[in-house]
């Protein structure tokens, strides 16, 4: 790997001309450096000090003459001072990406100046003691003090390996002044400190998925302490920033062309898309979480919908939800909500109906009244607010282009993970669990959580896409069970542009 | 005090209209708040909820059904996050403003949502059990764990303040949401911790002038943690944000007339001008200082100027420097900068021989070679590069307009500083003491210093008003003894514009 653009980089090094103060220029030593700072990047942004490092810096700005070097970040339109040192010392500007696996983390020592990577060490990561999977530590998490022990556990074995790599490379560890992390959003939470309760309880909500500005000092990382930590967002529960950053690694989002990518590491997770659009979803498929999941009740609950049937003449829709308390049955009180297989049930219906077409599309000479306009936006009446559980209306809206998106159409078909780069596609399409794409279509990437990671750490324009991704992606969350991941993944590889496969379906027009 | 515009006010309680999370809307808790302070602002600007508390922020909403007032105020082009409560308390939203003297502070209470003052109270500056004297002070700060035990003082004592303030008004500290601070330099520094070691040495020079972002629990103070705190900025070491503070609360500033503004207090401290320009001087003239400071030979030192004499009919120059050791004297490297006594010399000298005029303006066709632009401003050569201790030239820039602005221009004469509510003009007149202009010209302002502190805290244009009139000030710093802040005080108060007055000048032009 190496990057070009040594002007785009958002953590620099840099060289303040600073001139010693005088009677005849009493400018304060903060404000001088800063001064110095923002003239030396040649930009018109400001330049921010932290007032906790004011005091320090002043004493080291004295300490070395006002002969220093400076290392900086950008966020938010403004440069901020990491920290500064002896202008004497030749020491480099190095920074960390770290892919953080629930099972591995791995580790890369990279030089921002040039881009390259001086090291990558894996090693298994601490919670394992804890439990294998997720869910446990999730459980573990909620008891006393649990949370806090998970978290040092990590941060723990990290500054281990930080102390290895820094004495392998004869660095400072202060020289190392940012880090980049991708993870799962379980493995986010439990590395800020974060609650990860209501991850895996409906309806599935994280404390933070735009993780804001966090300096390495605050987890307690032994690297610069003023370091910034950049985290990879998360879009939902069970769709992580290891995601965002391998869509941002893959470079699916900057092509023309329509490409899948698959992780196949313990979620089931597709993304599909190009520079226009990207669709995901993600669900809790790992047999492990899926076990730990089911028992806990996670199905979809009481008065969801998980069957729709349409009637194919008159369009009339019969709708069945949990513990069955339509509207109209006794005591009920109408849906709530729809889960996963009621809404693959849902498009199959509609499509037979002639109410959505080849492309997902909504067709409004067919769906009537049902089709409304809301903010621009079409929308699909399922369930109107005086049958609703809710009060309001339940909708679908068109997710035209994503479901049926024709197999000769994909231009590729990128496989993530590690384990990605060791299958054999042949193997994998004969016994169903890639589509029987040509063989070049596959494109194995390997550890793309690490990649874009390294990516967002090294220049702006990458980090800036990790959250433009973030919230350019239309996400269908699937906590559902493994039945339904079957049947989702089936129903996303058959060729159903091709009616001729399905001579028993008549769709109406 | 009152003040209108409840728009424009930079600390704010606001009532976010949050839904609950559900499977249809699964934004993660912080980011949903973000989104409810966002859409309630109503305006395009970002929120910021810091990292250290999302944890916090979100079991706090949980807690609260998700029905929550937020406490939010403005920095940086973006609003962040204070604090949120739960929206049935219905507690009222409080701020302090402390005039940070060296001998008494004084803490307001204020009521945010109107700007009622709802108390004032004023004691002892606790730092007075180690000296009455800010000197002292600064020795003391020195010694080992000096800085912190004199900020701890100060600290506390404010505490103990604050909660008998919140006693008697019945109200919660974390509901005071804000503090804003204004201090000489030296007090501003104990008062944060930083250095005040070079406040008091050649060439005197402050940690840090304009404070950046604090937040309250930085400093150990007991309102809302996360409460910002503003402090006044500083000038230098001897013109502290106390005086900028003051400028705001005479409004001087937004004035078209001339004004001029005197703060009585322990510094001999000046400030002239109107809505376009603002000149100010201050000196370490507090007897108590000024000993202290004579004491440690802060006297201007060997090769700085402390006469001049002009030639009035050939313009030589004749200067004497400490020490003399001009170019041209035995083993002399020529003078390295000019003191207070000097500089008055020099322009009364300059005035003498026609090289400036009567408004201070410097004379092209009597300064000759020694007239120079640089950069678009005129500069006044006195010691030729060649024949200067530094191996620059020492020059001086034309202080046009503000050095013998005529007394019949000035509209208002403000008196700022406790004292000055107390000193009858016409006594002050006769003893020479303030120059002689009709009464109604003289305006006691009474504690400047905590008005301007209280308008900053309470609207947005104020806050950026400080900076402003900050970053507008031409400053003249003169760490010189007492004799010559009496000299420059009577040249500023001589009406040299009536020429009358003095027929035995002879200005050659």
């Amino acid at each position: 790997m190496k990057h070009n653009g040594e002007n785009r980089t958002w953590i620099r090094r840099i060289s303040p001309d600073l001139k010693p103060p005088s009677l005849s220029d009493n400018t304060a030593d903060v404000d001088r450096l800063i001064k110095g700072i923002k003239k030396a990047l040649g930009g018109d942004e400001d330049v921010c000090i932290e007032f906790s490092i004011a005091e320090k810096t002043s004493s080291a700005l004295r300490r070395w003459g006002y002969q220093v070097t400076a290392f900086v970040f950008h966020e938010h339109g403004c440069w901020h001072l990491i920290d500064i040192s002896d202008a004497k010392d030749r020491e480099g500007t190095y920074g960390l990406a770290l892919d953080l696996g629930s099972s591995t983390l791995v580790l890369r020592l990279i030089d921002l100046e040039g881009g390259d990577i001086m090291s990558e060490t894996s090693f298994h990561n601490p919670q394992i003691e804890v439990g294998p999977d997720i869910l446990t530590r999730i459980h573990y998490a909620a008891q006393d003090g649990g949370l806090s022990r998970l978290q040092g556990m990590l941060i723990e074995g990290l500054n281990q390996e930080i102390n290895t790599l820094s004495h392998q490379h004869r660095i400072r560890p202060e020289s190392i002044v940012g880090l980049s992390v991708a993870g799962n959003t379980t493995m986010t939470h439990l590395f800020l400190g974060l609650n990860p309760y209501w991850l895996c309880r409906e309806p599935y909500i994280p404390v933070m998925n735009r993780i804001g500005r966090i300096r390495s000092h605050e987890l307690g990382l032994t690297i610069n302490p003023q370091a910034p930590v950049l985290v990879a967002p998360n879009v939902g529960s069970y769709f992580g920033g290891d995601l965002i950053a391998g869509i941002l690694a893959s470079g699916m989002n900057r092509q023309d062309e329509v490409s899948f990518l698959v992780d196949v590491g313990t979620n089931a997770e597709v993304v599909i898309g190009n520079r226009e659009w990207l669709m995901a979803c993600a669900g809790a498929a790992g047999p492990a979480l899926e076990g730990g999941v089911a028992d806990m009740g996670m199905m979809a609950g009481p008065g969801v919908i998980d069957r729709v049937v349409i009637d194919p003449v008159t369009r009339e829709f019969e709708i069945r939800s949990i513990g069955d308390n339509a509207a109209d049955a006794p005591g009920g009180k109408g849906p709530v909500g729809i889960c996963g297989s009621g809404l693959i049930d849902l498009v199959a219906q509609l499509f037979l109906a002639g109410m959505i077409d080849l492309r997902g599309k909504l067709v409004k000479a067919t769906c009537g009244d049902r089709l409304v306009e809301v903010d621009g936006i079409r929308q699909f009446i399922v369930v109107p607010p005086e049958n609703s559980g809710t009060g309001s209306a339940l909708t679908l809206t068109t997710i035209a282009n994503t479901v049926n998106i024709p197999l000769k159409e994909i231009g590729r078909f990128y496989v993530a993970g590690t384990f990605g780069s060791y299958i054999d596609p042949r193997s994998a399409i004969i016994i169903g669990m890639i589509p029987d794409l040509p063989i070049e279509t596959y494109i194995p990437l390997g550890n793309t959580s690490l990649e874009g990671a390294s990516m967002a750490l090294l220049t702006a324009e990458a980090k800036q896409s990790l959250f433009e991704i973030r919230d350019q992606i239309t996400y269908l969350e699937l906590n559902v069970n493994q039945e339904f991941m079957n049947l989702f993944s089936a129903a996303k590889f058959i060729p159903h542009t091709d009616r001729s496969l399905f001579p028993s379906v008549t769709v109406r027009e």
